[in-house]
């Protein structure tokens, strides 16, 4: 059950509540997030929803029978909007376009992507200065000073940073620099560091795990959310199946039942999905056709020239043709009534 | 190595040719489809493709190193299209929309879905009467006679039918009442089955494997094709993993890449890939973004009656919504320079 | 619910009985084997079930929860012993060990492994004479000669024959010369083939499908138990999933979960299962003492030569260390008190 | 290439080395472990290694193709032995148990498994203080204070911890208490946790990850070794697939290519694998015949009554008899001459 609490509850309504939720045999856990105060109650028997809905101090209450709850639809039905300031945001009922390479490599690079997004009316610009690697004696990236070079040039031209964070004690380094956070798919269940940026007030956005199911990942959104950060946005990224003929398989079915199961938007990236440039455009127009809220691809102004993932990177002209391609099929898109 | 060989070649000749490339250590199997006859060699050692070409009685010489060879797309470029007759075609450059219920129940059930797809175009109806059940003692279908009373009203109203035959021995009784036999997932390596129908003068669509590769999918086709069949379609129908949010994961990503190594037609079948009627719509626009040349979904008139597989079909009105859907994103994936 | 029949019933009590069972709503089946004859009732409505086991003609009656019904140890909770006459058996409480090549390929090579056979009193032999293969182009067997000239030569020695029938029509030409009908990972879910094979009275193995569920291979077990046939016997060989290392996933977790489901013996194939000559020892030997009844492993006089399957087929040297290390390891099994 | 130094080698002939190997156009890592240094050189451009292998200050060189080098049987053949102090150790040719609860409760539970493992020569005690759970509002362990209660008991009686470590912060703190680090299946790959356990100085258990390849679990023990911490064990713990007739698919083909590939110990966990109590035992004795040098598994005195994981922990009794069978299998096992 999620509680949610008036804005003005008294710390003796507080604790009266969860006397109430604990005496129907249900544990609590109080949230506090940037925009509201909750008691989440877990437990099992039956309960009248009218006695507890009647004590003082409640805004409203609500069953929830998914093992996440805050990142459930069943209790807040209105999609979640993550507004990044400036005019950007990632929300249903918009198309968001993050573009850029797989590693930040040098203050050329960066410069020219950034020039790429301002041609091309795309605000979100995305790049890894920490990366993580299968092998520790792979390229590790340019780390937090490549990312204040990144952010300078950037802020000014008006485009937002999505970059990955790989440890809590990166998370406080990169904060001025940042707009969302990525948590990559091999920490989608770090739980530590979604504790960490539950006490973020910057976006988050989540990765599916290599072989995360949607549960799973809804429950990794639920740690942020319950430790205080409202600001979520999940991407599917491709899981891990027998197939080989793909990097990975694009799960493009994780789009209707994400957007069914939660108000949080949620974005899609084909490049790491099917790994293989050619077939990037098309994968990615199949997830604006899914009902994604967003795509996060990689481009490169010479692919083959890129530090890593240059095999499923696109160059500028082809991120230029798929930018326009995404806009036109989100815009028929929206005629039709999908649910 | 596929050596295409002249219509008037004469036994000498090939007797020469099969020679030649035993001689430089190649196993050569002889085909002879409706379209043409070829020499397929298998061999792994270096020969000039130049001495072999010069022979007398070849029109034309391929290396095509894939595993599958006559179904690859490096020897024939040219998108192979299949005409069922009265200007029906499943075909590259077109959109084929295929629907129908799981199963067929009765004549009055049949009546009604011919009357939908004459109602809203549509030209392909599918159907089981002989049902693949996981438990002897489900329902198995009605049969050849379904079939004969399905194909009467079919046939009157201009529609083609789409059904699977389960064993060779149906092929037969089969083959005056059916415009495409599906070969289903359960069946993809049943090589029997495969080899006869390779026999046959109509069309096949064979569905991938349950968990079968793509390049499985391919081998597969190989067979008929080797038998003597050129007629031939592949359908994605989602494979399984450890996702269980939907009924199967549909691989989307499996329609670029079909599609860039093979000359044959790919359908996509969201029906049974997400198995979710409320996603289906969204799957089905995802499978026409893709790349795909045809979309086969399951309809009913009540879903909810449906003898099976009624969780994830359309009723008729979200079928016909669904149909004008199809051919609006279809018109607009023309305009895109995808692969 | 399985109702067992007395042999002695009448047909009007049988009449009687059916009548019963689909009053309360219950679909009935008859199934006659050699063993016995049984009513199935498929259903979900709650019954008393002493007001129908009253009634005149039943010998037991079983409610089984399970969708596989005679498979399951629910009614039977006695091991199902597989008798192959000359004592040699298939059955809880013996280790039966079943060697030989992938393919049967001369008279030369059959004698050689029908005498490692002899000289390590090994009773069973395995080989293919019909063979599934990915691609058409590759080696497809011997067909019914071979097998003629393996019956000839194995039956002088008394050794029985374990091999893969492909499809219904192999089943009565094969029939004088089989004594373990096997049906690959790839038919096991071919229903037509399992029907045929209900109606003959030889035993039959049947491999676990490609990426078959434990539950799937019960319910094709079932296939074959309803259509008259018990002499049943499963075989776990390995399932398709992500990791490469090994050529299958050996699930050897299958084995105490099938013995605990099902009264038919179980049977290991290390050699499909990982692949790898080096390690089908090590696979085997964990399959005895997860409570395997027989290991299926191959063999050959040079592995290297072999027509297929050579990277994970023994010598005749380390068969016969093998054979011995499992009826070591067994005879130390049967002193725990395992499930 | 892995360069072992001398221990006396100078600053001088250390910096002349790496600039040969940069030479020949590979990078070089150096490290440095408790046992040794070693310079490590990635690179593809074939080189004469004796030119290399003549310069000073060099006691070995060995070319490793593997994507992991310092943990590859190619370089050191002999097998890797974990001494724990007072006589305990993980090591090929021996057999070790490890039992005790999935979380760490209370002190009288403390007390009751560290005698329990008394009573029956068990040197090592499992047991959960941080605990990794999908869902944010379960129980997450009694943290540091549950550890040091653990160390006090279990110290006194001799027997060793093994215990998870969650987040770098964690790693200091912890290091008094524990004997080994436990990295679990869901931070298998999270690099700066690896990273940072390079530079301690105790044992450390790498767990493969839900859906970790075994190139995988090879590569994050890589990230330890290379950190400076040659003390590793691997642990197979289960993957993830399609079945779900048992919690994980307990991958014991990993065994003995795990043993082939690395010098490293190897550890089974059937617990977690199959994740059913009754089938616990099957597994383990499975485990011991592929090839493990341990065996570890949950027990608790009364399971049903555990905080966690019950439904797969052995009680005593059952756990005494196992450690029993463990043995006599692993004695029955070195008879025989397994790779």
């Amino acid at each position: 059950m999620i509680i949610q609490l008036q804005p003005d509850i008294s710390a003796s309504q507080k604790e009266k509540l969860n006397d109430q939720v604990n005496g129907i045999g249900y544990k609590t856990t109080s949230v506090k997030t940037q925009l509201g105060e909750y008691i989440i109650g877990i437990g099992k028997s039956e309960f009248d929803i009218r006695k507890i809905g009647q004590l003082d101090g409640i805004k409203d209450i609500h069953i929830v029978s998914d093992e996440y709850k805050l990142v459930s639809k069943k209790w807040k039905a209105k999609p979640t909007a993550i507004d990044l300031g400036d005019g950007v945001a990632i929300k249903d009922g918009e198309m968001a376009i993050i573009t850029g390479p797989c590693s930040i490599e040098s203050e050329e690079q960066i410069r020219k992507v950034v020039q790429h997004c301002v041609d091309n009316g795309i605000k979100m610009m995305r790049g890894g200065v920490f990366k993580p690697r299968s092998s520790p004696y792979a390229f590790r990236g340019l780390g937090l000073e490549g990312l204040k070079l990144w952010y300078d040039i950037a802020h000014e031209a008006g485009i937002k940073i999505v970059t990955e964070v790989m440890q809590t004690s990166q998370i406080e380094e990169m904060y001025p620099y940042v707009d969302v956070y990525q948590v990559g798919a091999r920490n989608s269940q770090n739980f530590n560091l979604l504790d960490e940026l539950g006490k973020v007030d910057k976006a988050v956005m989540i990765k599916r795990g290599i072989s995360g199911t949607i549960e799973e990942l809804l429950q990794s959104a639920e740690y942020v959310f319950s430790g205080g950060n409202e600001k979520l946005i999940l991407c599917e990224r491709g899981i891990r199946t027998y197939e080989r003929a793909s990097r990975n398989t694009l799960d493009l079915n994780a789009i209707p039942i994400l957007k069914a199961k939660s108000h949080l938007p949620v974005i899609v990236d084909p490049s790491h999905g099917i790994g293989l440039r050619a077939y990037v455009p098309q994968m990615a127009l199949a997830g604006v056709m899914a009902g994604a809220d967003g795509i996060i691809y990689e481009s490169h102004e010479i692919p083959e020239k890129a530090y890593s993932d240059g095999q499923q990177t696109l160059d500028f002209e082809q991120s230029a043709r798929l930018a326009a391609w995404i806009r036109d099929s989100f815009a028929m898109r929206k005629n039709f009534d999908l649910l």
